[in-house]
């Protein structure tokens, strides 16, 4: 495992050797050369890691953002020299926002090359700036820095990436030539040493103090659930990884009406029967909501999807608002909350759960018709984003996948409501900040990592943002099926106000004229495109079932899309 | 001109307003909603000003940095908040590395939303940390700040992206509600202060001091050349803005014998019957130049794409080294510079032109017969690299353009040096890092921006990373040539000694089995596959004939390649 032929096989080999035992496992490698000896090092791991090769830098860290969502745990992305990691700066800003733990290994030319301007060189010592949690750069190999040091520094990161919050950090690894195999003499007591700390099971052993609630803490929120029994529980994105059933339970217990984001991933096991509160961005709910008006509100996880809930929480600003999530982030859009519990969302319900009485809920409005109003409209509308949302939700397995992409399809989702059937689905989204990019490679990284059939649902600019990606599902071993929603440019713009302005438009929508038959060819991916509610649903349902790599194309007029937004204002309780 | 509807277009005119006084005249657009107050002002000055859109900030980055190479001028990038700017990172490394001017416009929310995670934002300010030259954010749209205050932030952030050095600089733009054309109040006295503004030519001019060289730097390397008479001139990298015709007067006069880099632009000027040096990177020139072992060097502009070059100068430390550039880098790969003159190229030429002799050179190798061989040789090979940029050279027609993309495709040319013909190309490369990404969508910023027709040579990988770029070139008015050289991955490892490791080499040139036909009809560009010697010229004939937007994809065999490199590595003197 020891790769003592120089010292940048030496180096490479410990760093690989000590991120396996801090459980790094899977590694999106993107070509070059001066990576070669991490390679070489993980080449000699092979059977306890999982490797996944890729062109595109940005591409390749958004797959391993997909990984460390689904999984939990630190993906590591390996990548050369130079502009390389400038090309992973988006997807560790989204790792950032949303708490999701990366560890960025780059390799570089030893200082005395990168300060003086040699090709493909430029200053990676604290590249990522106040975009990371922490870096690290021990300068290039030398006997001067005792085996141990290597090892504790990956230790102390790959503990940064976890605590005090996960998110990503950054190792920058200069190797002085040779970086190939050649063989060149170090010090025996040097290797000796080295050898050593492959048979240690770890370095430095990190105990992060145990989180969870002060008895104060739980004393107040008990002291606000008994004083208000007129609450409201609003379920913001959570990630994937934390415990669902103890969340589940939390609610049932509280037993207070619940409005769900679909960035939850909890939406879908619940149906209108549970007293689930359909969008706020239905003005017909948010006239109910004004009504009732809950006195209390607590807000489990991060940002909803819905603008128009936090419209309602500064239009009501005396709701006593009271949040719960793990983050370092300000998260308070409405600007207005009371009580911040610092906790993960599972802990806190597992441990609120000892601590409240159920109580009799006063907030009772019934919304089967006005739900039922809305899908029957969606049902004898033509094909459109509520449409596509509805029938894949209806259709889409239990315990399957569902990667949902930003901008209109997103929202779509977060609308829509199921009338009865309930199912668990994995729901993941790219939430942190929303961005257009990656999707495609974030979800199929998801895929991988729980080696399971993942259903994408991505707009078309999203998806020729991230064309390339592609070649990623085409060369992945775990099949994809991939709804791509066209309506020949981003139809979001033209739902809102803005819209109006008609020499502005083409520069907020993109417009094309663009089909992907051929970008599905280019890359030998199964395709088919569908016009019409019938043949999507046919084309969803073969994919389920036959669980192939599909690229199905819904080509949908914004006009009638706009129209069946319209119809589906209308509808009043 | 001024749109005073409220705060968001009142300050987005006047930023561009002083932008377009400040001459910057191409804009680089990515859709998005927080920048439309940009937009709506831009568009009320059309008729000034060019407007190029594209969805992926990444290749619009590399689009702006490949305009201004060719114009010398800032360009801007536009876009909305969130992940977007983070995508301009690798292009804003190239743009710092090579001295390439561009402003980004980053539209941001204002700071009480930026810091509470509200979709969308992140921190923007001060969001590229080192890796830009300046940056700046007066905050959202405020009546406390004058009218001018904003137009002399433009002005000197364009003045910093133009001196000391060029390179990239940073305005970030938060903006309040409405960011649309909805009437707000504003305060009489601050708008008649802002149209004050519009009628002035510009609010802060700045004037630089004049570049020179000293009286004590031209004595010196006056002397310097006189005492060395034994010298040799290496021209680098230079950007294709400097005027040519003063740097071969400078060649002419002097009467050393040169070594021309490809990123010079210059190489093809000259032919092997100017006393021109083939590349260091043959054995037998290496050798050559050891033996008659020149006591001075003059170097002119960047880096030289040639390795062996640097390894020369480390092996002949004596060697008195003079480099002359405008840069803040070390630029020093050898670590031997003697004298470093701060100086444009052009400038030092024109100033020393006056203050030298030219001398009777003493190194003459004639390299005709040594030429002759390896073009006799690459005459008889399969299609290879080296015979397309013979082919190339050959046959591009005098005043064309021509981008070279990274890795193989940039060596093939430097190695290659005309016999007798010699001709006036625009050659631009991203060298300033030589990253793998962005090359495509480069090549078309610079034909658009000189509305010139462009040939752009690029390898499979690094054409697969830049995929989406191919949407732009659809759009484009501007025609272009592609020459794809496809050998089913990166080449440039295969000649390599790591080459060897077989386990390896997969993770080095992610090897793939794609043609790229479907891609070409994906955006509806026309295409030829080509896989002979004479299929190629044909093909490549035809283009420059015709001057259409077409893909010539050359097939290349790597063993059929290494074995011409192989030879060619044979050729004696």
């Amino acid at each position: 495992m020891i790769l003592a032929n120089n010292l940048s096989t030496l180096w490479s080999s410990i760093i690989i050797d000590e991120l396996i035992k801090s459980d790094v496992t899977h590694y999106y490698i993107s070509p070059g050369m001066r990576n070669a000896p991490l390679v070489q090092s993980l080449l000699q791991r092979r059977d306890e890691v999982s490797l996944f090769l890729g062109v595109d830098e940005r591409a390749q860290s958004y797959r391993a953002l997909g990984n460390a969502k689904a999984t939990g745990k630190t993906s590591a992305l390996i990548c050369t020299s130079g502009t390389a990691l400038a090309n992973y700066t988006p997807a560790i800003i989204e790792a950032k926002k949303s708490a999701t733990p990366l560890i960025v290994l780059s390799a570089d030319r030893p200082i005395e090359l990168a300060t003086s301007d040699a090709n493909q060189t430029i200053n990676q010592v604290h590249f990522y700036g106040h975009h990371i949690l922490a870096d690290n750069c021990l300068g290039a190999p030398t006997t001067e820095i005792c085996p141990q040091v290597i090892r504790n520094t990956v230790d102390h990161l790959i503990f940064r990436s976890r605590y005090p919050i996960k998110g990503p950090v950054h190792l920058n690894i200069p190797l002085r030539e040779p970086i190939d195999m050649t063989e060149v003499h170090i010090d025996e007591d040097y290797v000796e040493r080295a050898k050593s700390g492959f048979k240690k099971s770890f370095q430095t052993k990190y105990f992060p103090p145990t989180q969870g609630l002060s008895p104060l803490a739980k004393e107040s929120i008990a002291k606000i659930i008994k004083d208000n029994p007129k609450g409201l529980l609003v379920v913001g994105s959570l990630p994937c990884s934390l415990d669902k059933e103890i969340i589940k339970a939390f609610i049932q217990k509280l037993n207070w009406p619940v409005f769900l984001d679909i960035s939850s991933s909890l939406k879908y096991n619940y149906s209108i029967r549970d007293n689930i509160i359909p969008t706020f961005d239905h003005s017909e709910v948010y006239e109910q909501m004004s009504r009732v008006k809950p006195s209390a509100i607590i807000h489990l996880g991060g940002r909803t999807t819905s603008k128009h809930y936090y419209r309602f929480l500064e239009e009501f600003a005396d709701i006593e608002l009271i949040s719960v999530n793990w983050s370092e982030e300000k998260e308070d859009p409405s600007q207005n909350t009371d009580y911040r519990m610092i906790c993960e969302v599972d802990q806190f319900c597992l441990e609120m759960c000892e601590h409240i009485q159920p109580s009799e809920n006063p907030i009772r409005i019934n919304w089967s018709e006005f739900t039922q109003k809305k899908c029957q409209l969606i049902e004898e509308s033509p094909l459109s984003y509520p449409v596509i949302s509805k029938k894949i939700i209806d259709q889409i397995e239990d315990k399957q996948s569902l990667y949902i992409a930003n901008s209109t399809v997103v929202r779509s989702f977060d609308n829509y409501l199921s009338m009865e059937s309930t199912k668990d689905i994995d729901i993941f989204t790219n939430r942190g900040v929303s961005g257009i990019e990656g999707l495609m490679a974030s979800a199929l990284g998801a895929a991988e990592s729980m080696n399971k059939y993942m259903t994408l649902v991505i707009g078309d600019v999203s998806f020729l943002h991230d064309l390339n990606s592609l070649q990623l599902i085409k060369d992945s071993k775990t099949p994809m099926c991939i709804v791509l929603v066209n309506n020949s440019g981003g139809g979001i713009f033209t739902l809102l106000p803005i819209a109006k302005e008609e020499a502005l438009l083409p520069y907020l929508t993109t417009p094309h004229d663009l089909t992907f038959e051929s970008a599905a060819e280019q890359f030998s991916i199964d395709y088919i495109k569908v016009t019409s509610t019938s043949s999507f649903e046919e084309a969803f349902q073969n994919a389920q079932k036959k669980k192939n790599t599909i690229l199905i194309e819904a080509i949908v007029s914004n006009e009638e899309n706009i129209e069946v937004y319209n119809k589906l204002k209308t509808v009043k309780l």
